[in-house]
Formats: C-alpha cells, structure tokens, sequence
C-alpha cells in the first residue's frame, strides 16, 4: 500500500526553527480546493494557529496546511497572530491560491514568537519539494520529541472505486522545552460533503483519539484536520450508506493506529495498555471507569515496574464517580485472570505469571465491573524515569 | 505546648504485621465514651475498617480506635470484616467498654489478609502502653513510607479555659508495594456536640485535606476522625459563638499543619508548593484552576526540574473547565512576576530568578486570572525520579 493519495502532494524542509537542524517546516497541499474539517483542542488558551484555522475551515473547503514545529506560536498574542497570519499569505501567494484556503498548525515551544522571516525564507524551497511521495518527509518535519514518524493507511473498495486513507500524527511528546501537542492530518481521495466529512471525523477522533493519554495535559495545540479530495470518485459518498460506513470505518482504522502510536510513544514509553471495561451500565460509565484508570499515576507507574498491583487499580476504578459493586468486579491481565467476582485470584502463581506477561509492549487490563451491557476502552503508557527526565529538563 | 490533650492516651507497638520491625499498632483511648466525628474516603471500593467505623461512629460516640499499618484490609471480604471486628471485640473487651465504641483503621497493603492472630496476641501490650504522653509512639506505628511521624497542636483560649487540639496523620507514602492512605485523627478536650463537631470537622477537613494533592490517587482507606473529651470545659461550646469560631480556627490549623506535611512528605518530593489562584468568577472556579494546576504531571515534573515553564501552567488552567479570558491571566512563582496581562514578563532575568527561588523547599505559585472575587489555593509536590522508583518496584 502506497503512502501517496490521489489529488495531494506534500513537503518537507528544514527551516531553521529547530536548533538541531531536523526538519522543521511541513506543507500539505491539494490540487485543488477539497473538502475539510477539523477538529481543535477544548483548552481555553489556544495557539495563534488553532483560532485561525478553525475560522478558516468554516467555510468547510482548504486547499493547503503550513505546519512548524519546534515552536507552539502559543501565549504570543497579537504578534503570533499577525506572523501565522502573514505566513500563510506568502504560502497562498507561493501557491496562487486564496489566502482564506490556507490554514496554520504549529507545535513546540509555547510563549517564545515564531520566527517569521526564517520561515517566509523557507516557503519558496517548501513550495518546491512538494510531491505526491512526500507524506513521509512531511510526518517527519512535524516531529518533536517522536522516536519516529507516525503515519496510518486504510484502503477501501467502494463499487469499483478503490477510496485511499491517510493519516499523519506527531506524538504527545514533550519537545524540550516543552508541552505536548497533538498534530494529526487525514487525507483522502474519497468524495465527501462538508457535513458528512465533519460527522465522520468526530466519531472516528471520539473513538480514538479521545480514548488515548499519556499525561492527561490537553495541549493549546491540539488539532486534527482532515481533507477530502474527491479524486477517486466522482459520486460523493453519504455517511448514511453502506459506503459511508466503510469508509468511516477506513478514517476509524487509521486514526486508531495513529493514536496507539502516538501513546506508545509517549514520553520515555515502554508499555502500550488497552484498559478495556465490560459490564458497566452504560457506555459512558465503561469509559468514565477505563479514563481514570488510564490516567491513574499509581497505575501508570505499576505498568512501568511490570507489577500486577490490580489494588491500584481497582482503587483507580472506585474513585471513577462511577457506582459499581467492588463484589462483582473481575480482572484479567494480559488474559491472565488477576481477580474474580471481588476477591484476588490467590496465587502467586498468577500473579507471578502476570508479571511476566506485563513485559511486553503492548497488552489489555481487562475489567468486568458488573453485569451491565456498557463497554469501553482507553489507550494508556507507563509512567517512568525517562518520562520524568524529559519533563523536568530545566529549559536552557 | 505539650502533646498531650487531657482525657486521652496514645500507645504505639510493634505487633509484627510490618517485616521490617518498625511500630505497627496503634491505639488511641479516651478514658470515657467521648463526643466522636468522621469523614471517610468518596471511593466506591472501601475497606473494612472504613464501613465498620462510618456505621459505629453514627452513634456520636467513641472511646477508642484501633490502627495498624502494614496492611490496609481492602479487597479482602468477609474475612476482612471478620477480622477487624474480633479485634475491636478484643481491644473493648480489654478495654471494658462496650464494642461500639470501639472503630478500626488500617493502612497498608491492599488485598491481603490481616494478620488478625498476630494482632490480637499485641492487644494486651498495646492496652499497656497506653499513656497521656504516648502520640509520639502512636503516631509512629501509624505510619508507612513516612519520612517522619506526623502531629500539629493548637491551643485556643476560651474564657479562662486554655482548650487543647492535637492531630496526628500519616502521609501519603506508598507503602511498598502498595497504595497510598491519609489516616488523620484529631483529639481535642474542648466540650462540643456531635453536630458541632461534626460541621467543624467537615468545614476544616473541606479548607486542608481536600486542597492536598501528592498523585491525584483517592485510597480505599482514607479516613479522619475526631474526638472530643469536653474534659478542659464543662460548657459545651456551640459552633455559632465567637468561642466556637475560635476552635474552628484551631482545628483548621492543625488539619492545615498536617495537610501540608502529608504533602511535603510526599513521594520523594523535595518541594511543597502552594498553588493560589484569584480573580475568578467564584471561588469554586478558583479552587477547580488550582487543582488542575496541582494535579497536572507535567507541572509537577517542572517543579521537581526547578523549571519556571509557566506555559505549563497556563495550560493546565486553560483545561480545568473554567471560563477566564488568557489575555487577563498574571503569575508569579514565589513573587517573581513571570507572566503580565496575557503575556510573558519577556526578561532572561526574571526567568533565571524564579529558577532560582523554585530551589526552594516551599513556595507559592500565584495566579490571577481575572477581575472576579473568587479565590482559591491547592497543596501540591513536586514529581520525581524517587517517585518513580518507589511507586515501580516490583512487589515482592
């Protein structure tokens, strides 16, 4: 499966924002103005680039994203607003498009200004390393503290019509000296509606993305933005249809793998877990019980000592705000069962065998809380040394 | 001022719960059935002690609690509530008072057994060494992975009476290999009502404990309890009157005292920091941005680096789900002003300034964040590697 989809191209430069020289500036461009959405971080304080481009993808068309890392553009009000502003000016002059149809996304260093003329030197060469075989040069200009480009890809056969997915995140790293920020981008070369486009996207993001956490700091950054071009079909797709099932079934697929990339990759990260909830009253509840054990330190820190310590969380569970019978709960590790209807499977074989399975990357706590048809999930990671030690850096 | 409240005395003893030898039973004894108050965890998953005192201390009425630590009698059952109700059984029986009167509290490991002979044959030691200069030593047994016993007195002048609060806690340390658990017990010989008491109580618990925060983690085991002998005055002195309001004020003081050394004692932490938060709507929202702030790992990572990263901090208040315009919000950490009006106070100086005052072992982060009336403060710690290693090892 190829990373290129019809009707896109993208790009990759370094600019000179980063002080280490990786790739620092990425463009994503369509051939034309396509479809988009977006969807943007619920924090108050909000980066320059979040407000711009939510305004600007109201009017549910875009037809190019100028991404930066290595600084947020976030807390440096009026002039962060007029250099992203301006910015994507010069990159809708470059591409002789209208400016309204450019939008900015930025992640880094919060409260320090962009550094506008090192960037607007750098669009002309951006501009030109553009290609339809430039998505990963692109995941890799959006990295900051990622081990690795973080990209997903879903086909999906709709009539004759082969529809392609792509998806390219950074991760909830903290780039030295700073805060987490989220970036995703989806393209695809299915023919959507604005509104079918936008619905498809916040369910997709709700099931996955919002179902992942690493520290539980919601960045100013946060965004993820998808872009239909419409280039494989001409017949636009309805998300009531069988067709519009599968292909949010396709946008579901790669946004999930982006978000289990981007916890395993959380900082210093050695452990991907599912907590995974059965049995609660509802949905909601299921989720509501799995967030807060996946954002539990004390759970967090077990995962990273492989300790089967299933009292935290149990405890994690019970400050949930969730109302369960602590006598009907059930747990297993890994598949192996850890305790049942309320007491602790008692063998230090099990727990000792649960030790073992807790070594690898990836694995499931699994709980039953009960009897009801509520289920749900969250993607978490341990909580270690290297996470401290990237965090607690001193800025210099 | 003395450790010693008249009507009550303390014995702390090495039952053999703990392998390590240090004190692990305590006992608190009034020398008649006196006036008693509780306030007991909000999580849904409890432990026995908890049920069992909540219930017996309905009545208003204690004379004795009986504490170990080294294990925490959570998860475990029937035979869990079976064993904390024979030995108050035993300990009234020694005593000669009546069962009720008697209330359990454990602290520990989760989801093992108490050892309820070995507890049982301590009991008559245990009734020995009780004495009215015995707080230090219960104190002592109380606690887990304490640095340091935990005790605040108060004295308050009321009429010619000079009446007595003394508090002892025990921190939130981990026990290896277990969970964290607050257990406070106040005595005071002041006359009260339950009713008084117990308004007192949850008002000066609501201003201290519940404004602490070393991991976000509510135990299965957190408890305080509060017990008046009335034995320095025979007026009773009702919360309404300027002598009720005097002891509300001690008693706060000594719950403040100790909330602030469970804090300090946190997991390897090496700083207490006090998140205050002004110019809110009300003082709800101040108090919900001064806990996001305490709660957030990368903060508190940023406390343990001595790192002024106030966009950190921002941050976490833009995500507490509070409305405040970012363009008014000002901070100081330790009273170097660091962010004015929106924007950061752009001076190398400043910043070297705070990294220096941040070296601290206590300090206050202060935030204003708008016009309104509404303040607000949380206790929180920093988070470090020696929390890490404390909360990953491996339980064997």
């Amino acid at each position: 499966m190829s990373e290129r989809v019809t009707g896109f191209r993208f790009a990759g430069v370094y600019a000179g924002i980063k002080a280490n020289g990786a790739l620092d500036l990425g463009l994503l461009c369509a051939d034309r103005p396509v479809v988009a959405a977006g969807l943007f971080t619920t924090n108050r304080v909000r980066a320059a680039p979040v407000t711009i481009s939510e305004r600007r993808l109201r009017t549910g068309l875009c037809q190019a994203i100028l991404v930066n890392s290595g600084n947020a553009n976030a807390c440096t009000g009026r002039q962060g607003r007029e250099a992203a502003l301006s910015l994507t000016q010069a990159v809708a002059s470059a591409l002789r498009v209208s400016r309204g149809l450019v939008v900015p996304a930025s992640t880094g260093v919060i409260g320090a200004q962009l550094p506008r003329e090192t960037i607007e030197r750098a669009i002309p060469s951006l501009v030109s390393d553009l290609s339809n075989a430039g998505a990963e040069r692109f995941a890799r200009a959006i990295m900051t503290t990622d081990r690795a480009p973080k990209m997903a890809r879903a086909e999906v056969k709709i009539g004759r019509t082969v529809c392609k997915v792509l998806g390219i995140a950074k991760g909830a790293g903290m780039i030295h000296p700073n805060m987490a920020t989220t970036l995703a981008f989806v393209t695809t070369d299915a023919a959507l509606s604005h509104a079918g486009l936008s619905y498809m996207l916040r369910r997709a993001a709700e099931a996955t993305f919002n179902r992942a956490t690493v520290d539980g700091d919601t960045s100013t950054n946060d965004s993820i933005y998808a872009l239909a071009s419409g280039a494989a079909t001409t017949r636009e797709i309805s998300r009531g249809t069988a067709a519009g099932r599968r292909l949010a079934g396709a946008l579901t697929e790669v946004l999930e793998s982006l978000a289990k990339q981007i916890v395993a990759d959380g900082e210093g990260a050695e452990h991907l877990v599912r907590i995974e909830v059965r049995g609660a009253r509802t949905d909601a509840d299921a989720v509501q019980i799995a967030r807060t054990i996946a954002g539990s330190q004390l759970v967090k820190t077990a995962i990273f000592g492989c300790d089967p310590n299933w009292g935290r969380i149990l405890a994690a569970a019970g400050r949930s705000g969730v109302r369960f019978n602590p006598d009907h709960v059930s747990m297993a590790i890994a598949d192996v069962p850890i305790f049942q209807h309320g007491a602790p499977v008692m063998q230090a074989k099990t727990e000792a065998k649960a030790a073992i399975v807790m070594k690898r990357p990836e694995y499931t706590i699994a709980l039953k809380v009960g009897r009801g048809r509520g289920i749900g999930h969250y993607w978490t990671c341990d909580l270690g040394h290297e996470y401290v030690r990237i965090n607690a850096d001193y800025r210099t």
